[in-house]
């Protein structure tokens, strides 16, 4: 096969866009689908300060790497999530991967503010990967915020991204559907938040890893296995075999044309005051994680006859 | 396995239903679904002429049935497209299934008007999937007019009516998911339209033909191989492996919650005038299929450059 654009023989084969390119004429693509993104949904000014969500996989690494070759200001946050062996795994990759490529780090360590994932997941009776999700948007943005950064940017990549919508599509999500985006604007107490990557594949983060020389950590959760999400993130893979590019067009038409369709619920535009706790942004009496704080410390108070305080979750809609 | 209600030895497993059901209880739950689908939608009123859209495969057949044995006043009309061996075994089987559960029928041979669909594909330069809809959906609208039915029976199941819904979220159509409905109310020039298997499954279909020896036709369409609507249905069929029920629930959904988030365009809101050539109902200078006629008269007097006489398809949008 040869480079769609030079005719040297190509390296990287990409069906779902009727493209491919050698190892030459790769990073052009790569960082211009970047760039696109960014320019298209106005996700940077010049000069912002970036903060990278790095969780140690080839979404995240291949993100702030090609952001600092973009020349952007460029640094990296870790969270560990206090899970055994992976967390400790994932740590050291993203250390290493920072120093290679000279990357200011900083780490925020869940299990030393009594919120590791592991106890969140024996206390309180929710799906682990929603706990999980909540603290991390929380460090991230906390991170973001104490640091002085204009900017985080996750490594959420097009299927993430389709299969978030295709999920909010299946429950007819208003809000959700509403303010689903690549780009959400700043507001009181939290930062501007990007995903760069969201015209990019996984298949191709991961070849942006393999000719950069960048070693990532690998595996999949092993708290989360058989977590829903993945389902729906392979129908899009099929969809893309299928149909090459459906669902970059289903995407993109989606923040052009469908998002408009719907409305958020005003609990988002409200401004939120100080939690009490821990002086973050808060919606109701306590922030959502010092929410988490108290119900664990309960559990540890009462023993686990305390581990349903939190409300059920939202029972399914009539079929 | 047992089946569900009375604990007798199950024939009918039903795992996306998280049922299974015995050979004498399943009739009430494939009925009871149909009546439920029928209700719910405001499909039928008291004593209304029902006619059955027949293509010969199993959905329409057990359509036909179920409804005769819910006690409705059922008819059949079969269009013969004119493809060659398959249109004539349809037909056979179509006649033999009025003839053995006493449903009258009529016949609308589209050869004979000069549409038949291969002379369709032949002459105009559009996806034959497109032309054969057009053509079909008029003959089936006159034929229940002229034959003055209060309701227009299909037999679109569930997995086709999400597969539909999802064509339409993949492009954000907002006029066609503003329209799509198991149950379309009459207008000027048009009868009332209605899916009552939309909550089945052609599995199920199958199985009601099985157990009431139904004889129907099989083999997919030898024009329309390859269609990109198959693609869609069997995502939903992997999505009802992977989540047992969530098709039902986005569809359902998409009715009670997502349906009126969108807006159709006023022309489907305007009235029709009489065709100049046929006397249906026409939105434009002839109606959609004389339109169709008018291109392959061309296409005869002037040969295959008259080919591309129509406008070609909306073109993709940017991604």
């Amino acid at each position: 096969m040869k480079c769609k654009r030079c005719t040297q023989t190509a390296e990287v084969d990409l069906p779902w866009r009727h493209t491919a390119f050698c190892r030459d004429c790769w990073p052009d693509y790569f960082l211009g689908q970047i760039e696109k993104a960014a320019k298209r949904r106005e996700m940077f000014a010049p000069g912002d300060k970036i903060l990278v969500a790095l969780s140690g996989g080839k979404d995240s690494l291949a993100l702030a790497h090609a952001l600092k070759q973009l020349g952007r200001d460029v640094s990296g946050v870790y969270v560990d999530l206090g899970i055994p062996e992976a967390s400790a795994q994932a740590r050291a990759k993203v250390q290493a991967f920072t120093q290679q490529f000279d990357i200011p780090l900083s780490i925020v360590d869940l299990a030393a503010e009594g919120l590791s994932i592991p106890e969140l997941k024996a206390g309180i009776d929710r799906p682990v990967c929603s706990l999980c999700g909540r603290v991390k948007r929380e460090a991230f943005n906390r991170a973001a915020v104490q640091g002085g950064f204009d900017v985080l940017a996750t490594g959420h990549v097009l299927h993430d991204e389709a299969a978030r919508l295709f999920a909010n599509l299946l429950r007819w999500d208003d809000d959700q559907l509403a303010r689903q985006s690549p780009s959400l604007p700043a507001r009181p107490g939290f930062v501007k938040k990007v995903k760069p990557l969201y015209r990019l594949t996984d298949y191709e983060t991961a070849c942006w890893c393999f000719f950069n020389t960048i070693d990532h950590h690998q595996g999949p959760c092993p708290l989360g296995k058989g977590a829903g999400f993945s389902d729906l993130k392979s129908l899009f893979d099929s969809l893309d075999v299928a149909q090459p590019g459906r669902t970059l067009e289903f995407y993109e038409g989606f923040l052009d044309r469908g998002r408009p369709f719907f409305t958020p619920n005003t609990t988002h535009t409200e401004s939120p005051t100080p939690c009490p706790d821990c002086g973050g942004p808060a919606f109701a009496e306590v922030c959502s994680v010092c929410r988490l704080k108290r119900c664990l410390e309960k559990v540890r108070l009462h023993g686990p006859a305390a581990k349903t305080w939190l409300k059920p979750k939202r029972s399914r809609r009539r079929s």
